[in-house]
């Protein structure tokens, strides 16, 4: 059977190398025998989930035995109010992922290509080799997109341009006038801006994409409940574009993608303005901490419009292990290309911290 | 840019018509204005989750800011014991929708095709036809499977083959004798065993697969926390086979396919025997008793191996909808091509009894 197996899977699926996510806390207690770790790998929010999704979860916990709602009707009517955008603009899948694999599955026949940028998101390439598609990868300038270089690699087998902003693992930013002038010459190809870290940004010409999609119809942007919203177990993201393309990734999803807890949650998340400040209030408070202490100890570092920071430590994925042994998790970036780097997620102060002084530990021991 | 959409996007995925789920409650309640709907329409659990798997819920929700276990590891440890798989063997997904979506990714390509028995799960057909991939059906015998006519359909462009057993929407199911049969001649082309009401199959006839993995490695088995588990809401099912393929499925999902408060409750769910002893024996009871209902008003019914009855109304579009008026929610099965049968979950006593009157009622008025 495995021999038939064989012969009837495609090379590309078969070479396809799993994403290796961050290590779940229990995960590293169990296999290291320590306790009490601090994960700051995967960009959760260091507060929790807001205490109203909470209460909106536990509520609905008697109802799980039914199926939930096809088309998120009540999170919808909500997200529509929030966002200011139409029903027939707007998809929910499980997770930003899910929806990045059905505009693939949607948009992408074997030998067509993508077009992304280096240090970008892994799970674009990998979707797309999962369907025998290419990625066409431009250097990144300064560790960010380049936008320009993307341009310059779009053929007539690009189906789907992906622009991270701001981009994981970076924390780099694209400006309103670059992106602009790469959509001026985008050629129409669908351009995804992924924005799954959007409510972080600070930056003033960070720039926002709902008024631009009247001007350019071929944007179409994902969002998420899995970061500043605190819901990553729940699995919700969104995605925001061209009604016709929305109609037809809605035809590709399965019936009831978006699971019943997590349509309650994140309706009640959208509407806990207070938990949201405070998230936001804190990455900021974070950030500045941390920059300053990097600082002060001669470590290079990327300035971040995210809840992360890229961090040169050399020698990056010996970093992760050492601080796994001292209880903090954080993740190596050998295989975004960047081996000499380390990825933090900015955490409340104690945590942060506690990360800074395992990672000093760790430096001076070396 | 709609123009553009519509010329990236292939025809087979154009036409898709998305599966008509059952109505939620709520949505039924919201269009008729009426209140104390009761749905029968999706073979939910009536006595609703396993108070354990609640508790866990519950318990679980302040953690739902972590991104979840990839591999379930704790829910896979516990299913590893109850079902006694290897791990290598076992798959857990996003509903059994998602495994079903999966290995017809990973196995099929344009011009390919699967086989599968009229009357049987909607799904199969649709996820085919979003791959470009082509449908072979074979006419069913009594409503059920004719596995000898699916046997006489496999061609060199068969990679999957679909049994549900029990099949949904008929209730009906293929026995052991005529199942190791059509192994014996499905020239290793993966056979997909869809057992997602394994559960409360009872016939003594009935084919236990695991038992029949070793003999006949290319079964694939299916089956779910949506149906007698009571957690339909929180999307969770799993496969066991091959450890070739389960390893190329797990290359191909997404890194956290299954939800965090999913996974605590399955593993919870698992451990409720006596939810389960319940769950089977109100099953059980409210089958005898509308089997006898059914029976003594002279309306033509299939004897089912699951939690529902096809039953033979005469213009099924039309006593559903009469019925919705009157607050009940069942199935209309002519999209399975049965126009003249409606569908019914079995459940508590109180309900059945309910359906029962509205249907009498309904076919009287007419």
């Amino acid at each position: 059977m495995t021999e038939k197996i064989e012969s009837l899977v495609p090379g590309y699926i078969k070479t396809l190398k799993p994403y290796e996510p961050g290590k779940p806390v229990e995960e590293v207690e169990r296999e290291l025998g320590i306790r009490k770790c601090v994960k700051m790998a995967s960009n959760e929010n260091p507060l929790g989930p807001s205490p109203k999704a909470i209460k909106a979860v536990r509520d609905a916990a008697k109802k799980m035995h039914f199926y939930p709602e096809g088309d998120c009707f009540y999170l919808r009517q909500r997200a529509i109010k929030a966002f200011g955008v139409k029903s027939e603009e707007l998809i929910f899948g499980n997770g930003s992922n899910e929806i990045i694999e059905l505009l693939m599955r949607c948009l992408l026949r074997t030998g067509d290509n993508i077009v992304v940028s280096q240090h970008a998101f892994l799970v674009y390439k990998l979707v797309a080799q999962g369907l025998g598609a290419e990625t066409m990868e431009a250097p990144a300038k300064n560790l960010g997109h380049d936008l320009g270089a993307m341009a310059g690699l779009i053929n007539e087998r690009t189906k789907l341009i992906f622009v991270a902003n701001p981009n994981n693992p970076t924390g780099t930013y694209c400006n309103l006038d670059d992106l602009t002038k790469f959509l001026d010459v985008s050629r129409g190809v669908p351009v995804v801006m992924d924005e799954a870290y959007y409510e972080y940004a600070e930056a003033k010409d960070y720039p926002q994409t709902l008024p631009l999609l009247k001007k350019y119809p071929n944007i179409f942007i994902l969002r998420t409940f899995s970061k500043v919203y605190g819901l990553a177990g729940l699995r919700v993201g969104y995605g925001i574009g061209n009604p016709a393309l929305v109609q037809y990734l809605n035809r590709l999803r399965q019936p009831f993608n978006v699971n019943l807890l997590a349509q309650h949650a994140a309706l009640s998340a959208l509407d806990d303005k207070a938990h949201m400040k405070k998230s936001l209030a804190v990455n900021r408070a974070g950030k500045k901490f941390l920059y300053a202490q990097l600082k002060k100890n001669g470590l290079e570092f990327q300035p971040t419009e995210a809840n992360f920071i890229l961090v040169k430590t050399g020698e990056g994925r010996k970093v992760f292990n050492a601080l796994l042994k001292l209880g903090v998790v954080v993740r190596p970036m050998d295989v975004y290309g960047l081996p000499d780097h380390i990825r933090v997620t900015v955490d409340v102060e104690k945590n942060n911290l506690l990360f800074l002084n395992a990672l000093l530990k760790t430096l001076n021991e070396r």
